[in-house]
């Protein structure tokens, strides 16, 4: 039972956590799987400037359960939503028997999928239709890392099996949504738009022009890359960490728009906030997106991002 | 967004639907399992004597979904929604990939989630735990019907296929949650404890037993068996009807307890309620449940609820 302060009202996320789609058993420690599927809640709760209320689960697994997975999985999930004060309130557990279609037992899965309830002041949650023609585009953190460290996980899961509790610097395995960051946009009325980056930068900022019927124009410079991608571009693993950080899912940080007159901190909550771009009208025949070269060259952005990663170990779909 | 009428509190259930687990895509016509999706999540706010106020669905659809399916299932979740008030407000959609163990696709599961907001005065939906020693146990409808019509419908899909709107007489395909029935146990003071009747009687009262602390004993004698129920014992495809109606599960109708002296009417919200029964003190050693015969013999009734079905073509657990 959920009680919401007085003139608040109440805003709901459902996120599913597949095992295979957002989670592999062989690469993710099952604490890293309890804490992403409870993060991914919580990054929809800051985007809207929402406090989270409280979180419901519902978890199905395979008859022959992994032998303690599932502990760890809500020792994980448990050990975020203290850290955050939410309490889970309650949830479903079913088994996971998969067929094949001659009716043969096939592999069964892991499926989770979390509820979160979150309270705002009635009527002025943050929403992604709400950025008008000369905002300017701000981005939380930096970006990049989630995808960055996903490839080191790839490459040698043994050496992440022991990420068991949640730590600083590990984006993709415990990322920290930006909840406190999205309340003090929502009460200080900072941002007139907002939306967490879970596909990656470019799709998630062509969801946000279309919401709010604009185009966009983002500065390739003042884009924000994590460390951990510049890395992945300096030991050779991807072509350019931009890319990374322009397509890479899984950040969790906000994207929103402010006023051009605005002032916003160069930090919020202890998180950077950068400058990245500008709100434009409506752009016909053309995308959405467009990037600004250091050379002063315009190029449309292509939504590119997140697709999560496919099978035969193949990583993800698009870097 | 959702706002609760002043002095209620929010209610959230959660519930899965699987495939394969509860619903196959080669029985059931895809409007019966979106019915039945949300069905699940509406009875259970019956049982807390909740009015529903929104809907939310996580779905996941295999990447090439069978050809309209979807649009089907929504229609059939839809179709009950509107039936009983209650908007659609969101949700969540992903790609149900899978993969064996070496990285093979195998076949892709369609998987919902469905979470149902509802409301009820501050401190007083109905609970499991409220029931006393010397409460008078009841049922409302008839039981075993959602059984018998599932064994109909592995016996002879095709004849089903048909059937893409919810009609009565329906039990399984397109069960009646009892929604107001609950409200009315609820706003009436009448009930002292509920549940819904989704895994069986046999293990839905020994839920409520566990949860107030108490023993039951049930009479064979006035246990309501659907006529589907009777009818599948006269075809012989059942050794005994009563069997269906103790342990078949997701009739979806309320069993609920009330003090011996309060005046339960024969019908409430139009669906007939029968007493069954007694709450008794917790007896040690034995199990909650008991069964009290014709001969006036009492016999321990065990849990034999619900397994939903299993592969193979095999209609369900045990019945």
């Amino acid at each position: 039972m959920v009680r919401p302060p007085r003139g608040h009202e109440v805003l709901v996320t459902t996120d599913f956590s597949l095992e295979q789609v957002h989670f592999r058993l062989d690469w993710h420690p099952p604490e890293s799987a309890g804490h992403r599927c409870l993060a991914r809640g919580l990054s929809d709760l800051a985007a809207m400037g929402a406090r989270p209320l409280a979180a419901f689960l519902s978890l199905a697994l395979p008859p022959e359960c992994m032998d303690g997975w599932a502990e760890r999985f809500l020792d994980g999930l448990l050990a975020l939503a203290q850290d955050y004060g939410v309490p889970l309130a309650g949830g479903d557990t079913a088994q996971s028997p998969f067929f094949d279609e001659s009716g043969k037992r096939q592999t069964a899965m892991v499926l989770a999928d979390i509820v979160l309830l979150g309270s705002a002041p009635r009527g002025r949650a943050l929403l992604r239709s709400g950025a008008r023609a000369g905002d300017v585009i701000y981005v939380t953190g930096a970006l990049g890392g989630a995808a960055a460290e996903l490839l080191a996980l790839g490459r040698a899961p043994k050496a992440f099996r022991r990420l068991t509790k949640a730590a600083s610097g590990h984006p993709h395995l415990y990322p920290m949504p930006r909840v406190a960051m999205g309340t003090r946009l929502q009460a200080g009325k900072i941002a007139s738009a907002a939306i967490d980056v879970s596909d990656g930068l470019s799709t998630d900022l062509a969801h946000l022009c279309q919401e709010s019927g604009l185009s966009a124009e983002i500065y390739e410079v003042a884009v924000p890359i994590h460390s951990l991608a510049r890395k992945a571009e300096a030991d050779g693993w991807v072509p350019s960490a931009l890319h990374l950080a322009l397509h890479g899912g899984e950040d969790y940080e906000l994207l929103f728009t402010a006023p051009a007159g605005k002032r916003v901190p160069p930090k919020i909550a202890g998180v950077p906030v950068c400058p990245i771009g500008t709100m434009k009208p409506r752009a016909k025949g053309r995308l959405a997106v467009e990037l600004s070269g250091l050379d002063g060259r315009r190029m449309p952005l292509h939504a590119g991002g997140w697709e999560h990663f496919r099978g035969k170990g193949s990583s993800r779909g698009r870097i």
